[in-house]
């Protein structure tokens, strides 16, 4: 196996934290999406969607979507389980993490994609028609990013964790959101004791340098 | 079990879809977003995110994401399988299952939800904070989807199905985002004859009517 990472990137990021977490150290090979590599021939070869992490296996087989890399990742190794134990809790865990994509990661990186010089015309991820920078959906995702910064306190005022009484891969998404956040000049602050106190739980795990 | 509905939602027609091919029949109850009954005190103490479809199971548990929803029905009625039946296919699925709601349901969403007057101040879905309709955020999106849909002509002009040899809850997003584009002016030409031949195909489903 090798995966196709970028050491600054969110998505990239979580997948090698789940792979922390699961002991498990794999090739990898570094692709600049900032400065454009991942649009170049090169990679287009390798995924022709554009997108980092990629997974490719011994046989070749190219996988990618952070998500599905992680779920792969789980069913060869299960220990320590990351998904859920029981169907429910699968169930329970995959709409939260689904809440810190779709609540946190997109809106900051609609944020951050519509205002940063270096993604002009790049409005979306990966391959694809340009897209030029929409300065009003940056405003949304900021405004957004600061809604889901508050449930996200409201959430872990009442539970421990972000799918309940453990860690699990929606812990791994909601907390690199947190440091994406940071990207687009979103912070935890006095209003949000309970977010930052699971931040510095999350943050002790070796995991989190990975 | 029950389900909060709206028949004419994509959303929750995913899930009505993937009960069918299992062969389940719950009981069902209506909610009308457009009218922003999902948004209104009844429906916000049953799911506080205001988001349909719901499912709540028979000890009270609150289930809501639709994938999440289906992958809980999955597990609990694994035939016919419609994730994958191997850990590589698991992924594959969840892979291609996460390109058609990123690739379409969302930019199709854009377009619709910043365009129509029915969701002024409602750009975002489920309860939150108001947001204002972003016209360039609709244009970017209508461009994204004749794009995705160029992307599944290339596909199915190489694969049977969206995710592989065989029907998945991949081609369920799929085709539900064929249906939800035609809401935004969007639909397969004679450009898309593979794309046209697999719709036609899973039409016959008796799911489709679901």
């Amino acid at each position: 196996m090798k995966l196709y990472d970028m050491k600054m990137a969110p998505n990239p990021r979580r997948v090698r934290m789940f792979l922390a977490e699961k002991g498990l150290d794999i090739p990898m090979e570094q692709v600049d999406i900032q400065a454009g590599e991942n649009l170049k021939p090169d990679y287009l070869a390798i995924n022709p969607r554009g997108v980092v992490p990629t997974l490719v296996l011994d046989d070749g087989t190219v996988l990618d979507e952070s998500i599905a890399i992680c779920r792969y990742v789980e069913e060869l190794h299960p220990e320590p389980n990351l998904f859920g134990k029981t169907p429910l809790e699968r169930a329970q865990v995959e709409s939260w993490q689904r809440r810190m994509e779709f609540e946190g990661m997109f809106n900051i990186a609609a944020a951050f994609r519509n205002t940063m010089p270096a993604y002009a015309n790049r409005g979306s991820p990966g391959a694809g028609p340009a897209t030029p920078q929409i300065p009003a959906m940056a405003e949304r995702g900021l405004m957004m990013t600061r809604h889901w910064m508050n449930g996200l306190e409201a959430r872990l005022s009442a539970s421990p964790f972000i799918a309940g009484d453990r860690f699990t891969v929606a812990d791994i998404t909601a907390f690199i959101c947190v440091d994406f956040a940071k990207w687009v000049g979103v912070r935890a602050d006095d209003s949000h004791p309970s977010l930052k106190a699971w931040y510095q739980g999350i943050k002790a795990r070796p995991s989190a340098a990975a």
